[in-house]
């Protein structure tokens, strides 16, 4: 396990239980890749900050994701992170979207800095 | 969908079957990480050809991989790919592990090379 990406993940859930969504773009490459919802990709940080405003209206802005189990697979500069992510929220019996999630995160080391470059919380489930 | 990443993991399936590990060596790059099975990793060339000599006799060297549905999530250098895999081998019956899975594949790309970084096709799945 990454240490350091793992606080990274944890500050990130916070930002977003909080809003801050400039701080949230902080965690990402300017090149990183965030799944919205099954067939929706959000791309670069201006689209990811304008999906993640429009997730937490979606939720009535009381969404709180946490991290249950995960694993990690480092790979020389590159991560890949599997993760049960938990989202819960005032509105989460009306979500047309699981709130139970086997996320994939993919992080990559850039000049000594760890930024997550996919954001796929759906993970294989995009196959079904 | 990138082709060539596609093109890559058809030949390498195509090597994995003919048995010819050293030709599947060159789809990994040097810190490249195999996950064998549940718990066990290999990392780096020597120990994922000496995993995929291990993989085959355990199927008794009738192998056939290929892959079912793909998607990819392309950022930058960097691509997750996830991947129904199925595996048939002449006893396939009496194996532990699933024939039928959903893999998680991470490839790379550097000075125009994409290689694969993490190699998991057990996916999701390692989390229960």
């Amino acid at each position: 396990m990454n240490e350091e990406v793992k606080l990274l993940i944890e500050k990130a859930d916070q930002a977003i239980r909080e809003e801050r969504f400039d701080d949230l773009l902080n965690f990402y490459s300017d090149d990183a890749v965030l799944i919205v919802k099954p067939g929706l990709e959000a791309r670069g940080k201006a689209a990811i900050k304008d999906a993640f405003i429009k997730i937490a209206a979606y939720f009535k802005n009381s969404v709180v994701p946490t991290q249950g189990k995960m694993i990690m697979i480092e790979a020389g500069d590159t991560i890949l992170v599997l993760s049960q992510t938990l989202l819960d929220a005032d509105n989460k019996e009306t979500s047309q979207y699981s709130m139970e999630r086997k996320a994939t995160y993919v992080f990559r080391n850039t000049n000594g800095k760890w930024l997550c470059v996919v954001d796929n919380s759906y993970g294989t489930s995009l196959l079904d």
